[in-house]
């Protein structure tokens, strides 16, 4: 059957919608590189910036949101477009609470750079770089359907959660050496759990996309296939 | 105009919807308070079974997912009806990662039963009380589509995060003071985070409710209405 208009405006749509999450994924990834970069350059106009950017990426949200709803009510789309477009609905909540996360870590950086440095912050922005990645792959996995892909992010996910046990434990000891670093680890730690969730969030991404791709659901244990 | 067969059918799996995700809700209810309570009763068997009846809670997600799309494909509802299935999609999502942080409350404090009590946790339940109304409150208002009790659940945010912050500081002096006491107060602080954190979710539940029900966004400072 050749392309009718009707199929020609829904590619459009589809088109559109991967343009815009790949934006707000750009932007969100940028949030999390910005917020570290404020905590270990010691930079608070650099995390103003960042709770002030925080009201594009909403937009954003709200602007996909809006889209999908549109292509729900005007294009109807059935098997695995409407699997697409769900899945989509689901995943701009997750990159909005991303968003969240980074201005979380950017008022906490505020806080410590009024007080003297704790340490080098070694593993913080390996941490910040892994759970970047982690979103980045995910969504790429999205847009391009690659399941593959999408479990890499999978896997990823073990490597994010022991570098965080390891600066919590870091942490841990810098307290207990002298009670006068406690507030300051205790902010740094909260940092690193930010971080851990941002993994999360790219690592409950993922699943959706091979649940997407596969039919098969890999959010839990017992997966089973669709109907 | 009299209402149809497909008007019947429709209805039917509005409520079908409806009661699955009352049940959802009922289910991490449960699970919160059953993990605070595993905490301060110091009851690791219970901590146990919150670990288990997580499985519970995933299966009723992929469940109500799968309702879901099957009335977007079934259906193919439009304006308000439309709006109620997508945010349904949502909202079961921010269900199941309460589910899972009360997983985590659960795990913290099979690890803390095995030391000796920290001291009484005096405000952990009432935090959990309250993230727990919070949820309570935020699905109830979507089941019945009311904006009045959706913003009330906005206004008891407040009240989460002040006493979260109390606890914190408790917590922060209980580490200044003995550095013995420096492993438990932190687990106690990322149990405090969890509760904050779910009742986050409900703040987001409810956002999407009001939404939902006024075509106006709450979820972000610049509130706009639908087209």
């Amino acid at each position: 059957m050749a392309a009718t208009h009707t199929d020609k405006a829904f590619e459009q749509d589809l088109r559109n919608l991967r343009e815009k999450l790949l934006a707000m994924g750009a932007k969100v990834e940028t949030l999390i590189s910005q917020s570290t970069r404020a905590l270990t350059d010691r930079d608070s106009a650099l995390a103003e910036q960042v709770v002030g950017a925080d009201r594009e990426v909403n937009r954003l949200e709200v602007d996909i949101d809006d889209l999908c709803r549109r292509i729900l009510a005007l294009r109807q789309p059935a098997a695995s477009d409407l699997r697409l477009i769900t899945t989509a609905l689901k995943i701009v909540t997750d990159l909005e609470r991303i968003g969240d996360l980074a201005v979380n870590i950017a008022e906490r950086a505020m806080d410590l750079n009024q007080a003297p440095p704790l340490a080098p912050y070694v593993d913080t922005p390996k941490l910040a770089e892994l759970a970047q990645q982690q979103v980045k792959k995910a969504l790429d996995a999205f847009v391009s359907g690659d399941a593959a892909k999408a479990e890499d992010v999978l896997k990823g996910d073990d490597l994010l959660d022991a570098l965080f046990l390891k600066i919590f434990n870091e942490l841990l000891a810098y307290m207990m050496e002298d009670s006068r670093n406690i507030r300051r680890a205790t902010a740094l730690m909260f940092i690193a759990k930010h971080l851990e969730r941002i993994g999360d969030h790219a690592l409950n991404v993922a699943e959706m996309v091979i649940y997407m791709v596969r039919g098969k659901d890999v959010r839990h244990p017992r997966s089973r296939d669709l109907e």
